[in-house]
Order: C-alpha cells, then sequence, then structure tokens
C-alpha cells in the first residue's frame, strides 16, 4: 500500500494502529512515563529504508520517559503544544517546530496543551542502541538547576 | 543549535535555508522539473544520523522529475495540495497524508494548490543511489497509461 490516507478529525492515518510506546511502565530511576502513544508509519517491515517514522502524542499533562541513547532524535512537531528537556535546556514546542536531541543527551517530551495532544514525528535509524537511564551525575546535574529540575522525576 | 523554530507566517524554519533541488535543469528525458525548492533540515553536518531530513515545496503548476531509484521515499504532507505519479498509480495529497515509493519506482510530485504552495517532509536514506530516467519500456508502459499520462514528459 502506497498511500497511508489521514483522517485530520481523528488525527490518524488510515491501516496504522497504536504500538506500545514502551514495554513495561519504567521502574528505574526517571524511566517513568504517562499519557504516551506511538504509531509507526514506516518500519522495517513496510519501508526498505535505513530510517523508522513514528509519530509520538502525548496527552495534556502527560510525559515520556528521562532517558538518553547513543542514537540521535531530529523530530517534527504536528499537533499541539509540548515542552522538551533537553540536556541542561527546556524548549517550549509548537507546530511544525524542529528539535534536535543529540547522542547521549538526556531528554523528556511533556505535554502542554489544554485539550489537544502534542504529536511529533520522530524519524529515527533502524539499527539503534535501547534508552537507558540518566547516570548520578547527569541526574544530580539537572536536579541542580532551576530551568530542568522540575522534570527530573 | 537544538532548536529550529517555526514561523507560520512565513512557512519556514530558523536559520535553515534553501538548497538546490538540482544542480541542471533536467535535459534528459523525464528529468525537467519546475517551481520545486528543497530545504534540509536535518543533514549529516548537523545530526549524526543514518538519514537526512528534507521539506520540499512545490508551486502550484510545479513539478518534480520523473525518476526512480533504488533508495525509498516515506514522505508526509506539511500543507497544500499536491499530486503524486508512484508506478501505475496517482494519488492526490493533502496535509499529513503519507506516502511511500518503493526502490525502482518512478514518481513525480506536482503542486496542485491554486496559491498555496504544496509541502511535504521526506526523510532520506543519508547513504543512497543517485536519481536515474525511466528505461523506454517503464516510459511506454506509463504514456499507454490513461491514469498517468499526463504526467509523463
Amino acid at each position: 500500500m502506497h498511500l497511508l490516507s489521514f483522517d485530520p478529525r481523528a488525527f490518524r492515518w488510515s491501516g496504522i494502529g497504536p504500538s506500545d510506546y514502551k514495554s513495561g511502565s519504567g521502574d528505574v530511576r526517571g524511566m517513568s512515563w504517562t499519557g504516551v502513544s506511538r504509531w509507526v508509519l514506516a518500519s522495517p517491515e513496510t519501508v526498505a529504508a535505513d530510517y523508522e517514522l513514528r509519530y509520538f502524542e502525548i496527552e495534556p499533562g502527560g510525559y515520556s520517559s528521562l532517558e538518553k541513547h547513543r542514537h540521535v532524535h531530529f523530530v517534527v512537531v504536528l499537533r499541539g503544544h509540548g515542552r522538551a528537556l533537553v540536556g541542561e535546556h527546556v524548549h517550549d514546542l509548537s507546530p511544525f517546530d524542529a528539535l534536535h536531541v543529540p547522542a547521549l543527551t538526556p531528554h523528556r517530551w511533556l505535554g502542554e496543551g489544554d485539550i489537544e495532544p502534542f504529536g511529533f514525528l520522530c524519524p529515527v535509524d533502524r539499527e539503534r542502541d535501547r534508552p537507558q537511564p540518566l547516570d548520578d551525575g547527569e541526574w544530580d546535574r539537572l536536579r541542580a538547576n532551576p530551568a530542568t529540575a522540575r522534570y527530573v522525576f
């Protein structure tokens, strides 16, 4: 199938169902998350590319795991408003803003809308390492930084 | 720089200027194009990934080269209305529609708006082959197909 039609009312693509965001609930320090859904638009099973393309959606008040990994992110916002902790910085994000998360940089995504979810496209290398929690030094540094402290939990 | 802020009025990203769509005007059969601009959001120079992320924009009446290559496309529309020839099929495209162009499948993008350009995101493998024109068999087949004939020039 070539075309994945988009339904603007449902904000969903034809033939694409949700995948688990993570397999667990995140018991490790900082790895908790809530209100996150993942939609795989292009995977190795469907598209013969070195990348995958995922769409993530975070409910108002929801957040992803605070994590790092060697593979980078480069996301493009599609809907709503959100916030991202990336290293020592916090960014407010609106539709079509694009954000780079370099290798091994701690990051967390947060839904900041009133009603509308915060949604973004996230292409990612097909071959990639697993997310890992922050080490003690990173954790303490981000907790000591007034800009980032409230997102470190 | 982590954040590429998006300006909705200009429909442009901070710090990102246009790149040439192609270096030449396309003298080979089918390779002509007009009204196409290319904006590289994530390149190997800026993002350490196996993919690049480009944004293409096609003016109303504009079109890209009719070409094929081994690397695949998986595009997501961001603005306006367009049409895509993909193999024997023609698809009308609106915002957030996603379209897969498999390996070695002839394809051409066309801007179908009245005023607004047709714009789409196009992640692509960093390592990839160069576009090539259609061979005689492909050309004749698409010219003989009433669905695709008008886009084969």
